[in-house]
């Protein structure tokens, strides 16, 4: 399954996502495309897999960009309604907004993260979203 | 040729780029994603359109990186080879490198375009790729 995937997305696969895995449920993967002067990762999800409601802090700038570049998916704001995700569409995530991210009940999803600069940033991990949230979906 | 090109360009043609045809030649089209906390654009060329060679100058920061989505096009730093680009390709450009990208001869090409924030950003827009010059490639 992953073999057909890389077919697909544009921008890599790369490497199971071991650092961040204990904020995530379900398996997903990261390929840096750039480290140095500005954060942008590639970031894969396999079906049902999410990451834990997190907060962008900082205390000036901040905040990440999606591109969602292959299969379908989920980004919710806290207090919002959840909006879907497919190929083309982008987020902006403000900073300090409770959020989270991830693919479908039936889709691989892929979207490249772009860190915006800023002052004193964070990532705040918060709880998991739970099987009974997602499966309202 | 715009109609199909819409079809497979992930990120949407956007409107012709007036603003800095001056710059380009040929045609190719802007379609701002972000221009809040971070500028990132998509930018479309028909085949044969290049942007001048530029330098995006900073005193701290700065530089530009690309994300080819669509068609096939050439990034060519001064002094080096040309680098063919194709989709899921990314070119991290250095500030203080003069350089230029575009389509090739016979295929459209779309990158995104995200700006690395610095301090004192400014574009220096130098001479034009020559037809000689691009007819080589």
């Amino acid at each position: 399954m992953i073999k057909d995937f890389e077919k697909v997305g544009l921008f890599g696969l790369g490497q199971p996502n071991e650092t961040f895995a204990q904020y995530f449920i379900g398996k997903s993967y990261l390929n840096p495309i750039c480290m140095e002067s500005i954060g942008i990762l590639n970031v894969t999800f396999e079906p049902k897999c999410r990451n834990n409601w997190h907060i962008h802090r900082a205390t000036k700038g901040g905040g990440q960009v999606l591109l969602c570049t292959c299969g379908e998916g989920w980004y919710q704001e806290w207090g919002k309604e959840p909006r879907k995700l497919t190929v083309g569409d982008s987020v902006i995530i403000p900073p300090e907004v409770k959020h989270w991210h991830g693919a479908s009940k039936d889709s691989w999803f892929a979207h490249v993260a772009i860190e915006v600069p800023g002052e004193n940033t964070t990532n705040e991990w918060c709880e998991a979203v739970t099987d009974e949230e997602y499966e309202k979906l």
